[in-house]
């Protein structure tokens, strides 16, 4: 494992390109040669990245979520669950060393549904090998959170076609 | 060409992630079997996301940039008529109606310094086939390009491990 990694991103707002930035570093960091894994909260199913990101061997995938959305003001018991396997796994990984990058996409949004306790993802960091890179994605992430991280970046929604009226369109916005 | 593509998005602000938020999306687009076309401007060599997308056959590259970095103040002829011929390219790109993403990557960096004029691109802009989605990323974009766009996201910069005196680092930073 090299040495210099071991930092903490945070991808978060309400701007359009969270997840593709942390795709876009998955990449970056599988043309430097580093192994990288992709832990997707309350997702599901074969976006388009999913499937171009299948290329690369040295990406793994592991999706925690199901097609129908979460209930923000009561969470169903299937989605806590999917959600608490999903930080389990990402535990396993980042433990495992076997990974220089670890993405958990969503995680903040994950948290701030009250799916997984901030607590344990803090934990989680804590217990990490320090040269495991990671990065959290998703809106709201919490204060304590930003405090521990070393890149925060703010997407800050400034015009989006949604509110247009125009509907999410394959190969661009999933 | 799919009847639903068109729009036009802005990656800009002082925050990480822009070039990969771009990055992100051509996978994406990549994944759903668009064609993609990526043009850096002030850019040049084999970054690490380079390599890696060389694995896509429907992704071309052009790279309008030096290793040399740009003198802002007094920007040097041969940065002028790189990014002058980085537009020509994107310009026939676009106009040859084979790709459904055209990413213009730093564009907004290459117009603030003056190497391009902002009326240049608006100019293509307007003469782009209507289905040719476009993206332009970079710090500084113009007022004018924003009220044009479809997506604007900033890209807020919190904190970032540069100002603590860590380098860019292969794989995460470049």
């Amino acid at each position: 494992m090299r040495k210099d990694l071991g930092l903490i991103h945070i991808y978060t707002g309400h701007g359009q390109g969270k997840t593709t930035a942390a795709l876009g570093l998955a990449i970056r960091s599988l043309g430097a040669g580093l192994k990288v894994c992709l832990i997707q909260f309350m997702k599901t199913g074969q976006y388009s990245e999913i499937k171009a990101l299948a290329k690369f061997k040295n990406l793994k995938i592991f999706q925690f979520g199901r097609k129908k959305f979460v209930n923000l003001k009561k969470p169903a018991k299937a989605d806590v669950d999917l959600a608490r396997k999903g930080l389990k796994k990402a535990e396993m990984i980042i433990k495992s060393k076997k990974y220089n990058l670890v993405i958990l996409d969503e995680v903040n949004v994950a948290i701030n549904f009250k799916l997984i306790a901030l607590n344990e993802l803090i934990r989680l960091i804590n217990e990490s090998p320090r040269n495991v890179e990671l990065v959290f994605t998703g809106r709201f992430a919490s204060k304590k959170l930003i405090k521990i991280a070393d890149y925060v970046s703010k997407f800050e929604l400034i015009k989006h076609p949604f509110y247009k009226g125009i509907k999410a369109r394959k190969g661009i916005d999933y």
